[in-house]
This record gives structure tokens, sequence and C-alpha cells, in this order.
């Protein structure tokens, strides 16, 4: 270095250098200070460095993730009909869906054995919780992930052939989805109880419930349920573990159909009663939307965007949009958070649903700062909130253009993980979530904070590489 | 000062003495500065400093005030019926009441003009608008403030013998306030339009709205519109300007009694189609929730909080806790903020509307943090939403417990107006809210930020001093 640009050096106004998470840089730029971003930050434990240079070297990735994304926010998400999943899906007596990757009844948690014995009485398959243990113990019945059928399911999201579905559709890119019906809290099929409550409610679901909203829904025509989160967004709600605005503005779309349809006026005051009572009811709207999002991007390869997160209460698995229906897969960690009652950690399952789908589609977690009431269910505080949609702006591609969080000034939630920047970074993607009792039978134990774990992200990372074109 | 004392002053560390606005000592404190604040502001212009004085010497002034929000704060709101404004009121034909303080035909704004043209026509009293004006100049008719009748009127606030009023009962104080039911927005009389479209809609509101309303309501028994508000808060609205979550809950609670209580199907339909169609609708409750809760501080001798802010298009009129039924009135202002369509500035009337009860209260624009996205409608930006709101505990005494602001933390809305403190600062209220154009027939032209003229508080404090007892 010669002596006059030592000089320059010393007569230059400071500027600091940073690597690693881009909040440091962002504090420092708050503060005035000219800040040099290198991009470079410690790689996730167990990523093995070749992978992940060929994944990042691959000259299709860019192009490929610009129209991942361009794909996921041009999706749209409208609910067109309610029926059963016996037709919707051709499923028969014996066949069930659950939520996350691949299972068998052997390595099944507690609240899924759970919600599978419930199913199984409530098709009358088994009379007795034993009967129905013994019946799928023995192979009796097929389990199928309600991905596979381009379905979602909260916690367990057990699908049996009587119980009725939403079905969205995407009008862009001519994708469906499908979610069954919110039960509520409490002791819940979804939770993993199976008692003659549960058996009561599902009852009237399939009865009452689900033919209610079908012909409403069928004598108002699609609602648009991307609008409804949008709008959720700017009312609180963070569309995985409040749901509140989302299910009142369903409410309100739906109710002037649904009182004029020529139903009962008891069975409309019940069905507006139990939505009302239920805030989480709009979740089974929200999921299936994210899902249309996240569907949109399937398929595209070299694309290091991941396209689904979902758990089965034993494993957790993600998929990427250049992988196809490969699953990457890792045991599921327990969620830390806040318990009902006397429950504690020791009673808690660990992380199971496919409703992680809200965070693989930049809600849920992702937008907790929309909604800083949400630290009171799941713990943490409301800088804790900001600071959890702040840091996943790290680990994603882009913005959603339609999906504002006012109080970041209405910047868009972050959209599309990637999974280098997750590889990269080692900052994990941030769930919140409730909690199933370990024990089938229980029900909800609590709700709190999760992120899956990092063998997913080191698998995809080299499935992706085998993939990879070398420049 | 000795020597040994100069030392320790040089030793001892650095510490701010600060005085004025709170926020300063607020922001040094933050940045780990040791503040001591002086409790002294520049008061505000036109204020008699001899007046100030005697108020804030008045030994009753401390208990006085504590008393008021103690019964603000223990004050309860439920919706307990409906009923027309002929029956609650003993209104007769050709008897209104409006927003604000007292005011006469002559000196009437465009919109007040507008809306008591419509209600003339609306009750029978003319068939044209140049006849109805032509009664109105020749005092055939009776014009009487709504809070003299313990009713709040959002805008023009004109209550006419035939229209339906909610019912709220404060069951701690056993006080009893009523509002008229939300038109929605555009050509509506409460901002001064009264062609055919506002006609018929009032007819229809007369004829099924308020019946079916009364009946369903009846059926279900009160709802807790205190508690509606809390929720509000927690949902992105502030109670003013933002009513969308309140107006979903009110459909919720009311719908299931609405549907099953004998009302023709295409009438419920209707009902609840309008509501929902209308983000507004809850204002109407918020209001007299609001003002239950000020009634509750009425007359306690030597209070200095403020008990009702309210304006008529050409007066802004405040009372406070310890003189009793007086108003303090000086010129409304325009409000400053964003317009619809081609309407500008020019367009706007002065400031109407008892809804400015809302920020007696502590919502409105003091929760503006509570509802960034309402910048989107009243101008500004998010961080003033929260600058709003933080500036706003200058000027109270208190922070409800029950309505809380989720991004402050849960900190509670700043909550009792002490006129002294608006004095001594030259802080006035910040109100947010709807414009009507200054023509009568208009309608709204916009939505905005307005404060009172300081000349309510130079008077308030005046008559306080008045009524002082010296110690």
């Amino acid at each position: 270095m010669s002596q006059s640009t030592l000089n320059n050096l010393l007569e230059a106004p400071a500027a600091a250098v940073t690597s690693g998470a881009g909040l440091f840089a962002t504090s420092l730029r708050d503060q005035g200070v000219e800040v040099r971003e290198v991009d470079w930050r410690p790689p996730m434990d167990g990523i093995d460095p070749a992978d992940l240079a060929a994944v990042m070297a691959d000259p299709r990735r860019e192009d490929a993730n610009k129209l991942a994304i361009e794909r996921i926010q041009s999706a749209g998400a409208e609910l067109v009909g309610l029926r059963p999943a016996s037709e919707v899906f051709g499923l028969e007596k014996g066949q069930f869906l659950h939520a996350g990757p691949p299972l068998e009844w052997e390595r099944a948690s507690g609240p899924m054995k759970g919600a599978l014995i419930g199913a199984m009485i409530f098709e009358g398959l088994a009379s007795s919780p034993e009967e129905a243990e013994a019946a799928l113990a023995a192979g009796r019945a097929t389990l199928e992930p309600c991905h596979h059928r381009d379905a979602v399911g909260p916690m367990a999201g057990v699908v049996s052939p009587s119980m009725w579905m939403f079905e969205l559709r995407d009008p862009v890119h001519g994708n469906t989805s499908y979610c069954s019906l919110n039960e509520g809290l409490g002791k819940v099929l979804r939770y993993g109880a199976y008692n003659q409550e549960v058996q009561d409610r599902l009852g009237w679901m399939a009865r009452v419930l689900g033919p209610a909203l079908a012909k409403a829904v069928a004598q108002h025509g699609p609602i648009d349920t991307l609008a409804m989160v949008a709008q959720m967004l700017q009312m609180g709600d963070e569309g995985h573990n409040r749901n509140r605005s989302g299910t009142l503005m369903f409410l309100r779309d739906v109710l002037p159909d649904l009182a004029n349809c020529g139903l009962d006026p008891a069975d409309v005051a019940e069905v507006a009663r139990f939505i009302g009572a239920n805030d989480h009811f709009a979740l089974n709207l929200v999921m299936p939307t994210c899902k249309l999002a996240m569907m949109a991007a399937k398929n595209i390869p070299g694309s290091s965007v991941v396209v689904t997160m979902a758990r089965n209460g034993t494993d957790f698995g993600i998929q990427t949009a250049g992988t196809g229906d490969e699953w990457f897969t890792g045991p599921a960690n327990k969620p830390e958070g806040l318990f009902l009652g006397s429950y504690g950690p020791d009673d808690a399952n660990p992380d199971i649903g496919d409703s992680a789908i809200t965070e693989t589609a930049g809600i849920g977690g992702f937008a907790m700062a929309a909604a800083p009431a949400i630290v009171k269910l799941v713990g943490g505080d409301v800088p804790f909130a900001l600071t959890a949609s702040r840091t996943m702006y790290e680990i994603t591609q882009s913005e959603h253009p339609m999906w504002q969080l006012p109080i970041l000034e209405f910047r868009g939630v972050p959209n599309g993980i990637d999974a280098t920047l997750v590889a990269r970074t080692g900052i994990l993607p941030q769930i919140n979530t409730g909690m199933a009792g370990a024990v089938a039978g229980t029900g909800q134990v609590g709700a709190g904070l999760v992120t899956p774990p990092a063998e997913c992200f080191t698998q995809a990372i080299k499935a992706l590489a085998a993939r990879a074109v070398r420049a």
C-alpha cells in the first residue's frame, strides 16, 4: 500500500465492514455508520461445504428461485366449496390421511395414535379405543400424508372419509388444495383426543356444519382467502396461532347466505355459534391458502426454495422446489413455550402438524410482528416478536407484496425460505405452534416456539447438490 | 460552594436535568443516561398563570382527580337494547339532537345544516330540501346537544324521533348512554348528505335494522362492549376511524340470535350484509361505551379531568369533571389529512362530531399505536402513530388497565386528560376524525388529524380557578 493510499485511508470517514447476520449491519446503519456488508456467514453445523458450494454454483439457481418467488407471489386462493373426503379424495373406509412426512403406525407418537384411534371409531371401524389400536397395529388401515393429496391438516391432521373438507382453488396456476374443518380447542381429535365428546362433535360437523357451509358457499360463490390473510395481518393475527380476525371475516362473508339458503334457523344459529366460539376456525382456510402459494413453486429444477415444512409428531420433513416430492426429514423438536393448567414440558409431544405451511409461506412465526398479542400465548415478549420477523428476512428470498406487517411500516412478510440461506447462516425457520399431549387421548397441553431440526436442511442441500448442474 | 463539593461534582458521573416534555427524558434514559426531571414546562399560550396556579393549588384536586380516574376505570358498558329515539328520549316531531356543544341553525355549518334538512325530510316535516331549510330558518325545530341527553352522535350526530338508538348501561355506576345506528360511508346523513339514497337507507334502518337488532339483543342478553373495545385494540382498531374488528365481533355476538329469533331469513341476511359491509358499524357502540366511562367522572368538585370533547362543526366544546354541565368552547379547527377522490382542503368542513368522546376516554387518536394501519387513512406514518400515543401520556392522569396497546408492550392507553397538564405543556389532545364536506349535501370528503382549539382549555382553567378552594 502506497503512502498516499494510507493517507487517504486515514482521512476518509471510518466505515464498518460486517459479515454474518444482517441485523448487525442494520443496527449500525440506524446509528448513521457507513456499512459495507461482506456476504459471508459461518455455515450451519453438519452442512458439507462441497454440497453447499455445488448448490450455490448451480447456474440455474438464480433464475429458478426468481421463478419460484414469482409463482408463489402470483398465486391466488379462493374457497370454492366443501365436500366429504370420501368424495374429494375417493378415500375409502380404513384409509386415513395424516400430517407431516410419511409415517407407519409403529413409529407414530401419542397424539397421532390417539387421532387415528378416534378416526377409526368415528368411521365405525372399531367400537373401543382398544379395538381400534389392535386393528391399526395389525395393519388394517392405510396411512398417507395429507401433502400427498395436496391437503394440509393441523396437528395430527388425520382425515377420514366422512370428514368434510374445505376446497380451495388457485385460479392463476390451476391448483387445488384441501383442509378439514377446525374442531376448536381442548379435547379435539387433532390433538389426539378421541373420547365421546370428540366423537359427538365430529358427528355434528359431518352432519350439520359441513353440509350447511357447503350450501352457503355454493350460494355465495368463491371467497378470496388470499385477501383474507392480507387483512388478518392488519388485524393482529399471524395466521398460525392467532386466527381470530380471519375467523370473524369468514363468518361475516358466509353468514348472509348461510342465513338465507333454506336451512333450519336453529342450525344456522348453531353453526354461527360454533364458528364464532372458535378463534382458530380460519386456520383451516389459512393453511390451504398457504399450501396453494407453495404448490405453485413445486418442481422448478435448480430452485433451493423450501415449498413444504410439515411434522407428523415423530419426524419433521421439508421439501424444496428443486427436488420434487422427496422428503428431507429429521427428528421433530419439542416446542418451548407456555403450558395449559398443570401441564409442563414433560407432557408435551414433539412438534406435530402441517400448520408449518404457514411459516413456509411467510406468515405464522415469520409474521409475529403482526401479532404482538401472540407472545401471551407462545411466550416471549413484544420485542422478541419483532426480532423474530426481522430475523426471517435473513433466510428468505423475497417479501410478499400483499401480506404486509403494519408495525414494520407495511414491509411484506419474509417470503420464500431459501435452503442455501438457512445452510449459510445457521438461522432456522421460526415456527410458533400448538403443543399436543404426548399421551394419546390427552389433547392440547400448551403452545410455543420451535424450529425444524438442522438435518432437514443438510439433507436438502445434499439432494440439491446431487442434482446440481456444474457450470 | 466548597472545594470538596466541586471535586465531588467533577468526580460523580454526569447526569442530565430535563424539563418539558417527558419524551426527552425517556429518550435519555433509553441511552443509559441518569436523568432528573424537573416538573416544569412552558405553559400554553393564553393561559392566565394566576388561574393555572389557583387550580394547581386547589387542595381538593389530587383526590378529586384520583376519584375521577377510579370511576372512569371501574365503569362497565353493556349493550342492553335498541329503541326508537321517540321512546328513549320522548323526542317529538320537530325536536332534533345534534353533535357537539349547543348550536343555533344560523351558526350551523354545511354538514350540520344538511343533516338537519335530511332529518326534517325523513320525519315527513318537509317534502324538499328548500322547504326543510325554510322551516328550520323560521325556527320551526328545536335543536339540543346529544350530550344533554347522555347520547353521542358521530359527525353531525343528528337524531330524530324515528331513528333507533343503541342503549348501553354501566352496571357499576347505574348510568345509561345512547347512540344512533351507523349508516356506513359515502352519502350518509351524518356527513350532511340528504338525498333519496340517504332517505331510503334511513327508512330501512328504522323499519328493519333497528327492530331486528332489538329482537336479537333482547334474546341474547347484554353484550359487553367494554371488553369489545379491549379486544379491538388487540386487533388493529383504535376505535375512532378503525372499527373493523369491533364490527366483526358485534356481528359474531349477535348473529346466532338474529338468525334464530323468528325473523324473515331474507331480513336476517340483509342485516348481516349491511353490518358486514360497514367497517364503522361498531363506532356507534364504541362511542357510548366511552361516554359511559366519562359520565362516571362527571360532577367531582375540584377535578380537572376532561369528561367531554365534542364538536358541532362550528365550535369545539369541552367539559371537565369539576365544572358540571358548563361548556368551554372555541372555533373548531379544520382537520389535516387525506382526501377522497378529487376533494381537497378547501372542500372540508371544520371538525365535527361527538366521536372525540373516544379520545376523551383514551382511545381513537390516543390509541393510534394500536392501529398502525390507520395512518393509511388519516395520513402520517407508523412512527408517527407510536409517537402520538406516547405523547398523550404527557397530558393524561393514568393508563386504562383493560384497554392496552400491544406494540407498547401492553401498556394501558393514556386515560383521563387533565386540563392542567394540557395547560402546562401546551400539548393538545390528538384526535383522528372523518372530514365532512363544507357544503350541505356533500357527504364525506376525507379523514385526518385535528386538535381542539387552545381556547377550550384556557376557559376551562379559568372556570376551574373561579371555583377553586384556596388552601
